[in-house]
């Protein structure tokens, strides 16, 4: 009975085979394909590869450098681009004019869509593979809202022995994602949890619960917000602090004073770092701004004016971390460095080499900021 | 500071909404929508309602019902589908002969690819929505398969309560998905979680852990089997039985006896629930069988000639359930019910009114199902 099962799947292998069956040299599938996409495919200088049969098609481009590609007689379109910065890449095809993902690879929430993604290894850098190490996990984590009135969705990593440590109680990051993400960001497309895994089974970070939320952006469910709407900043504070700290405090075993809570973001996510953060020192102790170019809130009258008192501001706040990529502008984090060091606010400052506002300097924020938190 | 991100935000909300402000009469969005996507939209016939800017296409449909959407003059293609079954659907858009995602719709990993979905509600059924009631979590489970050599993945429904009742112990259910699909369809197409949330809330069922793994189908991390390689078949009963039963039972809480360790699968689920099954009633006390069309063993020589000792069979396993959804030819349940029936094998029949092979069927397979798992 189960060969017909078989001579399906065969045939689609077959199928899907018969078109190629060989490869420019020196390439390989991204590991962002789904199962069996032999394209994209990588080269060792960080070029990728594409190839879609499309006789009916009258234009098709990628939008990873607006690469058009070329059709040939047999209707096939190719293209190699141009070497792509390491990390992780959302994109999209142009098919006819249509902007769509490719049937090739895996889907990712971001640019306020479900994108296509590409992931470009970068040489010697590993410390967001899937290793043979304790696994901690992320699960979803349903929860009553009250200041919203709707049921919302948080992802919530858990380190490594939460469930065999019933005695243990573990400190909390609270991780936000940028602009047109939302909660599957972090895990999808940074592997934060990977980077901690690695990191405890390292020694070098300390375990941690890890809770992910939507920032506000509305989600799918009751009649949430969304940033058009009165007060939908207001809101996600108010989420945050009403809501998902005090059901998060109830339901997992965490230390939930402000020395073993922290809050980071990257992006439109570091801009609520500093809005939330300022007015909740109290229940914040550890700050994470990641290539934030809007929101910092000044030395003058930020932070409920502390940023001149760094004697006081440094007994609330344990750690303050800025970072951005090499590519981006200066005041995506260089700045507000330079500002704080000047008015004598102790902060550690972090630029990822050669890349952008892109999550490759955002993994690696997040790997040196993981690396400093929650240190007695 | 943050005006300027609310002024990108309203520009993006502006355009999308600016080409339509009116909607056909009695219509919402899909809830399958990405957020703030308008369409897809959906009728109380159940009609679904196309709408794609997209003036440089020559063609463009939709694979539900094979639609042909139709261009105005300002290059807006429009259509509406036939009255759909209710429940969840696959599709994809056709677009100058692509087969793409729409970019509208969250994607599911189904039909060997990523794939658009599309939930049609039906009336007055909410037994897989999500309420206000306890939630059981998701999480990603990584561990190394030794018979493979390679980390993989399963994802686990732990129910409400589980994290504080330290010293309970629960019953599994291993639930295997479908040909083309992988570990997040039972979750994210079949809604398997709020369907057990809320019969768990009801007191209706036991809380149980559910595993979810990916059938054999290749994992994305080191060098795992494909269907047409040699023991693919074998060595994903390998999987489940030297390395995922015993890992999942020391990781988690469970009662490890046969009697509350249950197997079922839909489809191809199905199939590989009766290969396992039959050579393994020491481990799985119970079985169940969703819309599998192929795979039953018969009752000469199928469970080892346990088929032919009915009270045999009944002191190994205390449930056997078989189901398929009434537009299913009666090769995909009801004929081996009746085998079974007239054999003397006890077993429990269901058949879903009104649906096909679909996600609607085996949500409500895994609600019969559910409710009579575990009973002591």
């Amino acid at each position: 009975m189960k060969n017909v099962f078989l001579i399906i799947t065969f045939l689609g292998v077959i199928s899907s085979y018969a078109q190629e069956n060989t490869f420019p040299e020196g390439t390989k599938p991204a590991s962002t394909n789904v199962i069996g996409a032999q394209y994209p495919r990588i080269d060792s200088e960080r070029k990728a590869y594409f190839r879609i049969n499309a006789p009916a098609a009258d234009s098709i481009s990628v939008s990873l450098g607006n690469l058009a590609l070329t059709k040939d007689e047999k209707g096939v379109w190719t293209g190699v681009t141009k070497p792509l910065d390491p990390g992780f890449h959302y994109y999209t095809l142009k098919i006819n004019g249509v902007d769509v993902d490719d049937p090739n690879s895996e889907t990712f929430y971001g640019m306020s869509r479900i994108a296509s993604g590409i992931e470009i290894p970068e040489d010697g850098v590993d410390f967001y593979d899937i290793k043979d190490v304790p696994h901690g996990n992320i699960e979803s984590h349903w929860y009553l809202a009250k200041s919203t009135g709707n049921m919302r969705l948080a992802y919530v990593y858990t380190p490594p022995g939460y469930d065999k440590n019933t005695k243990e109680r573990y400190p909390v990051l609270y991780l936000q994602h940028g602009m047109g993400e939302d909660r599957r960001a972090w895990g999808n497309q940074g592997r934060a949890n990977f980077i901690l895994d690695n990191l405890i089974a390292e020694g070098k970070a300390k375990p941690m619960i890890i809770v992910m939320e939507d920032g506000g952006i509305a989600q799918g469910f009751g009649s949430p917000k969304r940033p058009q709407d009165k007060n939908f900043w207001d809101s996600f504070e108010d989420i945050m602090i009403k809501d998902l700290i005090p059901n998060i405090d109830s339901h997992y075993r965490t230390l939930s004073d402000s020395s073993h809570r922290a809050i980071a973001g990257l992006s439109l996510g570091g801009t609520q770092t500093y809005q939330i953060s300022q007015s909740n020192l109290d229940k914040f102790g550890n700050i994470g701004i990641f290539s934030a170019p809007f929101g910092f809130p000044g030395i003058e009258t930020g932070y409920n004016g502390l940023l001149k008192k760094p004697e006081e501001f440094a007994k609330k706040v344990k750690l303050f971390y800025v970072s951005m990529g090499s590519k981006e502008g200066a005041r995506s984090g260089r700045s507000t460095h330079e500002e704080l060091d000047k008015a004598g606010i102790k902060n550690v400052y972090y630029e990822a080499p050669g890349t952008a506002h892109e999550f490759q300097t955002w993994r690696k924020s997040l790997y040196g900021f993981a690396q400093l938190l929650f240190k007695d």
